[in-house]
């Protein structure tokens, strides 16, 4: 009963647990029924008998088939169906934190991110060959068995130390804590030196998974608000003097998502806070590879980890598959956040670590990050600019990276477009989710390497002015609303 | 100054490297020194200009050349060296939880690990081919590109859902949450369902690296002594009347340290003590796997997920390199679960998650754990008899597995064994890391699959006398005391 195409790309083993899975599914051999035996089935396939108990091994795995000690293999009974509830609804468009979060990892087909924080898949796939990645998978094979060490793969410590070092940041690999991404690593950091009811101060805007984290740990944010030049130091000064926080969380390189950097002045000027005011500064540096200058001012590079404690991570520059970060600090905090990340995840991934290893040492990463800032660069020109032809306003004070905020009309309802727009195919990525309470006003975060599509600017330019706040009856906005399930 | 030996399993890009890295470390070639073009070295070494160029690329990597626009390349100005304190010194032997963490990671040589909580390498090794790796990171390959799904690769999760129903546990692939292993699950479901300040049973004795997470977390722990027949009843029910505990962990099958599984009899008890005082009980089935009876009793089996909330891992079976672990509870647990293992790690990795799929799927897995169950229970008859003629008392209450709880003699010192033991090549796993408090009396947890070697049991049969505390002052208790650091 079984034909076995030997021209075909599909391997014999796989043919055979096909078309057996089917006819057992089919009822043509029901439960009970004994297979023919793994040398008679061989010989009557004129296959190895090695094919046969690699078919019988899958199609057991799939409980459609046992062995039985001693009398060979046997149709299972078939299994009443296993409770199979509906995959949850995806997340909607709404403003919530984690339904941004999972919109970010979650693609539905006909959907274009185009706000996404993650470079394109296409952008990333000549870098990540299967060639390089099986060499690197055939490489770990004998450390797969082993544990790793509780700081992660020592090679990429140590690589990481040096990259560290041509951007003019002393670090030792002892220093450097590998983690599952800078979002692990901001976890690990939190658990370890803050407390519930501890505050903190963070830039407003903001990045959103960062104030869900926080929040979830019941700790206190206090929003600085995010200049083209770095946090307002007023502010700053203002909330150290009244609150004295514990931590400040900023983005000095292509800070989310307004895109702008720190200058000299005021990060030195931040420097100078930490000490006077004894706090640390959690500098978040996971887009700081895209900025289009050579070696930026970053403040690990003149604190030396005295206040500052660096998050770094390839899940923005490379894949979010990766799960691969990095924090830097004091060599006094190392044992601490070891201590957090063993007892909240034991270790990291040594596949991926080497993975990374292998990508910063050959020069790929380099050549990588090379090509993606030249893209962006030209992407983001065009993007602004489509951007502004279509009615928003893009702010301008930014050097590069992946971000474009642009602010849309006061008067536009903005739910109701990324509603609108998500039934539309359009992905956006809400601004108000970057503040702690209410933006001032309406804002869209658009990734510069995926919104580059005339089509997007054609949808917002004929679709903005119906969102309008008062306009008229007929317009989308209102279609929208009439759309939703009543009670919605 | 290049010689390539064409003869050599070295990649020529590699030797060019190895060989111009000496000459730039030597000083015979200086800082600022321009290399010879890519198509001159080519020609001189009669390669190929990519191999050149990949040789080129992996020293600008290392720092120890750049590429200047336009005009080629050149050796790097001597960097100052990177401050690169000593590597902090291994953890000790002590009875620290944290120590016991890194201890079980870290490795020296000429130590054996005879109270490790993982298989060893030489159990693991057929089942991690360097071909199977390879295959598995070629098949993924497109697909690192692009973000995973918030819940774990979804083919997993349908075989995890398929197995647990080979076990009689009836979920959906919905139910179950891909985490980084076990001690991931733990940490997401506490950040999800307690508090600082609630109150949760514990087995005792138990795993530290649990005591310690919770201690963590500022959770109280009430201990429930761990019988041979599952967590002692009267006790579990005083402690549910009295303060209300929100969660009980338990291990149903082959209980860390003490080795024995909880009886059908306990087992509908503690479901009925759950519903009647109101709490949900962790089933830590991290070992299940290796219990030597087909389809032994689960909770999760007669419960359904109303009350039980299952932790499953693959790092205890396969390796701890591997970071792979699920959660399977209730449907209206999943979002909770989730947004926690966004909030704390956005995303896990699917390398690791499709090397078990395949695993699994191919069959391959359930092979390997017959192998190591018929080898454990081998060893374990042979570590256990080793162990008794050593004087120790190996608790014989269990069906098998991975450890073997041993008692010593009362009057034993633990602590200078352990550091005596250390210094002859042993480390131990003292009894004590498991209570909340004091063990009763001192104990030795062993692996049955690292422990069965006759030196160690003759180790143990000439030392033990001379830890008795009061021995003699010639004894090795003694001398270890002496060769302690002052101070230390």
């Amino acid at each position: 009963m079984i034909h076995l195409d030997r021209a075909s790309d599909i391997a014999l083993t796989d043919q055979i647990v096909t078309q057996l899975a089917g006819l057992v599914q089919d009822g043509q051999l029901p439960p009970g029924t004994r297979l023919p035996s793994i040398r008679k089935l061989a010989a009557t396939l004129s296959v190895s008998a090695a094919t046969v108990v690699g078919a019988y091994d899958r199609l057991a795995a799939r409980g459609l088939i046992e062995a039985r000690a001693a009398s060979g293999y046997f149709v299972s009974a078939r299994r009443t169906a296993l409770p199979l509830p509906a995959v949850a609804a995806p997340a909607g468009p709404g403003l919530d934190a984690i339904a941004l979060m999972r919109n970010m990892l979650e693609r539905r087909p006909g959907v274009a991110h185009v706000g996404s924080g993650f470079l394109p898949e296409s952008w990333l796939e000549d870098m990540l060959s299967a060639r390089l990645l099986a060499r690197v998978a055939r490489k770990g094979a004998k450390s797969y068995a082993r544990p790793g060490t509780p700081a992660g793969y020592a090679p990429l410590r140590q690589q990481i130390a040096l990259q560290l070092g041509f951007a003019g940041i002393a670090a030792a690999p002892d220093q450097v804590l590998l983690t599952f991404g800078a979002t692990h690593g901001a976890e690990i950091l939190c658990r370890a030196l803050l407390a519930p009811g501890d505050v903190v101060a963070v830039e407003e805007p903001g990045y959103f998974a960062l104030f869900a984290q926080l929040r979830g740990m019941g700790v206190k944010m206090l929003a600085v608000p995010r200049t083209p030049q770095g946090p307002d130091l007023s502010v700053l000064a203002s909330v150290c003097d009244t609150f004295r926080p514990k931590l400040l969380f900023t983005q000095t390189l292509l800070h989310n998502p307004t895109g702008s950097s720190t200058d000299a002045a005021t990060a030195f000027h931040m420097l100078d806070l930490a000490r006077r005011y004894d706090f640390r500064i959690v500098e978040d540096d996971v887009y700081g590879d895209l900025h289009p200058v050579a070696n930026p001012l970053r403040l690990a590079q003149v604190d030396r980890f005295e206040r500052v404690i660096f998050l770094g991570s390839y899940s923005k520059v490379l894949s979010p598959s990766i799960r691969v970060g990095y924090m830097v600090c004091a060599p006094a905090l190392v044992p601490l956040f070891l201590e957090q990340k063993l007892l909240g995840v034991l270790a990291t991934s040594e596949f991926d670590e080497r993975l990374v290893y292998e990508l910063l040492a050959s020069g790929a990463y380099r050549k990588h990050i090379e090509r993606v800032r030249e893209r962006l660069l030209h992407n983001r020109a065009k993007v602004v600019l489509g951007l502004a032809q279509a009615g928003l306003q893009p702010t301008l004070e930014t050097e590069g990276g992946l971000f474009v905020w642009a602010g849309l009309p006061e008067n536009v309802d903005l739910p109701l477009l990324i509603e609108h727009a998500a039934q539309h195919g359009w992905m956006l990525t809400p601004g108000d989710a970057f503040f702690l309470r209410h933006a001032e006003r309406p804002y869209l975060r658009f990734n510069a390497a995926a919104s580059l599509d005339s089509k997007l600017f054609d949808y917002l330019r004929t679709t903005l002015p119906s969102f309008a706040r008062g306009a008229g009856a007929a317009a989308p906005g209102s279609a929208a609303i009439a759309a939703r399930a009543p009670g919605a």
